[in-house]
């Protein structure tokens, strides 16, 4: 496994990760890290993001107790993006859904 | 499905989306939409993306001819982030990769 450099210039210090569950590979969510925050996903094992929202460092589960315990990750080609497996201690979403991707925009008729 | 309406406003203009492989349902790379691109790839039925990189409007398989045709489109809970199945035609990656998350840099030893 590559012991590669992160490219966190790309988006003034962040990069986007893709939240799959483990075992579904269902996409859970999008977040994102800054280099702090990715530091503290290595070192304890569960996911820890930047929210942009609120400018702080976030450790996912906190205060719901629906942490993400790290299983798997890879970056893409450009090392500006990754995908991230975890095991999803009860709801990714805010909202209490399992994933955020709910709201259904357009499918293509069979 | 609902008219949901879309904040392109978190990221300068930017909605990052997630593509996955209709069929199997592989993440297959990330990149971004402005509103233009959205706008042409629900009238066209294949993607459009903003090339950050070249600062110009993106009509994926132009050059390469690796078309993605848009199969179903989700947003998430707060409408900054899309998720998008297509058919992919050939590599969905530059380098010739079907994905562009390759590079492997940790995974849980069973």
């Amino acid at each position: 496994m590559a012991d590669v450099r992160l490219d966190f210039q790309k988006q003034g210090g962040l990069i986007p990760a893709i939240i799959l569950d483990h075992s579904s590979k269902e996409v859970l969510m999008l977040a994102y890290l800054n280099e702090e925050a990715y530091q503290l996903t290595r070192s304890s094992g569960q996911m820890w993001y930047w929210s942009r929202s609120r400018q702080e460092l976030w450790h996912k589960g906190a205060t719901s107790g629906h942490y993400q315990t790290v299983r798997k990750i890879t970056a893409d080609c450009d090392l500006d993006t990754l995908l991230i497996e975890v095991d999803q201690t009860g709801a990714a979403c805010h909202t209490g859904a399992k994933s955020c991707f709910f709201n259904q925009i357009w499918q293509e008729q069979a």
